[in-house]
């Protein structure tokens, strides 16, 4: 803290209110100079805030402060040019589905909000290839894999009107649980990837697979979190999805079939309840068995919806 | 979020009451299981609601989150068995300095505190050797150093007297503003490091040097944090000091001199109003020209002083 007078020892003669130093915070935060950006200044005084009074709160023992320094350089050692390992810390702490709420939660004036963004992840791909309507995204068939035509309409938040030429882009691991690009023996590049554009009606419709639930590794310092907070390492099932046309706010999102059972805990809570969908059987179609109905609405771009105080 | 019900993308009736879901943190905190330690569930609780809150109140954007990402892995990437780049970033957030305040502060019942504790720094050595009063710590002269005579009582703060047999433990780095682990070309082994038995009046004496302020490195994460947040790296000058006796609490702590540049902005913030101390002109010693005075109080072993409410 800023020292306030000299002293051979002898405390000051008025008692503090309180255990803890009051002004040491704000005297913290007080250290930044006049060159920092506003923007920065924002974001460090609240971290020093928050981040002091976690401390304060639990009264954080030196034991436990350097189990924590301990940690995060075993995060940042564990990360290679393949392995994000604080990017996963940040994932089973909430933060980055939090940051993607934050970027792209929109709350309509009407009674219906547009489709839920979810997390893009590390496996989309800018190279999939655009497909005609009715196309299948399995170039490598694998066992266990269920077939399901999947198809919806991409309509406008505001007028309820379908969106044609609305780019609807999905990926999805295949039924090892594994992307094409971790799994270079069994798939081609760009199985299971696909772009599809909306007919005159605003409709969608192709063939993919019913997607496969999957562990995030059990090793490093993330697993090592995840135990000690007796949690999973599951991802439920779930397929991508990127829904793009120029006059719409794009949306990046995920969708998990209702029956998974990884979708209350999922260890990265991307979930939301409008993400949700129902596989049902399909009759009369020899390409699948399943079928899946999902309806996409975006908003115009600009668009703000309802605003919330202050 | 745990998912309510199945959509075919079309939202709940219910509009919500703010943008941002108002259960998720506590989802997040929900998933802990059963078997997490009563101690680290409140830990990791407390952390994710500071961690989550902190994302909200700045809105964090993706790119910025990515940022944060980067740097810890940057930190962990840093570290080497002789640098310890995470626990250099929580001191120069005041991070060390406030886990040492919450385990160490006691404000007396009475009109005197205990003399303050601050951080013990990575630079104590277990090996110190035992010197008697009078002796000097200074093995390897150094250009530029000044010599200082150091004395003291320490006395109980109950009953004010002095404690015989207190151990008094100094080291500090010398005139260049390394210590002897840094500087092996110009310095000896425990070179400026002693222990110091106070006599029957509570006293100790020695000679040391009038400390010098030095730099953190000025490289690597913990130095760009410094730059973005526009500070300097500078430590204040300062001696470092461990008091101990069988029948009282220890006090690790630190002694800066009044006039010293950095004390207000001290980059790890372990400077305290009565640890600020005056070097003064000494006469008639062939063997100093400053002195100090340093006295320190020490509360007996399970003393717990002034209460404060919840």
């Amino acid at each position: 803290m800023a020292p306030a007078a000299v002293s051979d020892g002898q405390p000051a003669a008025a008692k503090k209110s309180s255990r803890f130093d009051p002004m040491f915070t704000q005297h913290v935060i007080d250290t930044m100079g006049p060159n920092i950006t506003p923007r920065n200044r924002q974001l460090l005084t609240s971290l020093l805030r928050h981040l002091h009074d976690f401390a304060r709160e639990v009264e954080l023992t030196n034991d436990e402060w350097m189990t924590g320094v301990h940690f995060i350089n075993a995060v940042g050692q564990t990360s290679t040019k393949t392995r994000n390992e604080a990017h996963r810390v940040s994932d089973i702490l909430g933060l980055e589905s939090l940051v993607d709420e934050i970027a792209n939660k929109i709350v309509a004036e009407g009674d219906v909000d547009p489709t839920s963004s979810s997390i893009l992840g590390p496996f989309w791909s800018p190279n999939a290839p655009f497909r005609e309507n009715g196309a299948s995204i399995i170039q490598d068939p694998a066992p266990g894999g269920r077939v399901c035509k999947m198809h919806g309409t991409i309509t406008d938040l505001l007028t309820g009107k379908p969106i044609p030429g609305a780019v609807f882009d999905i990926w999805q691991a295949s039924a090892n649980g594994k992307y094409d690009f971790q799994d270079p023996e069994a798939q081609t590049p760009n199985n299971l990837r696909g772009k599809f554009r909306a007919d005159e009606n605003g409709q969608y419709w192709f063939y993919c697979y019913h997607p496969t639930a999957y562990s995030l590794p059990t090793d490093g310092p993330s697993y090592d979190l995840l135990t000690l907070m007796d949690r999973h390492p599951m991802r439920p099932a779930h397929i991508h999805i990127m829904v793009t046309h120029p006059d719409f706010k794009g949306c990046t999102t995920q969708l998990y079939p209702k029956d998974d059972p990884w979708l209350a805990t999922d260890t990265v809570f991307a979930v939301k309840d409008d993400l949700v969908v129902d596989f049902k059987p399909l009759e009369g179609d020899s390409q699948a068995e399943l079928d899946l109905e999902y309806n996409v609405i975006l908003s115009p771009k600009g668009y703000k919806g309802k605003q919330f105080g202050p």
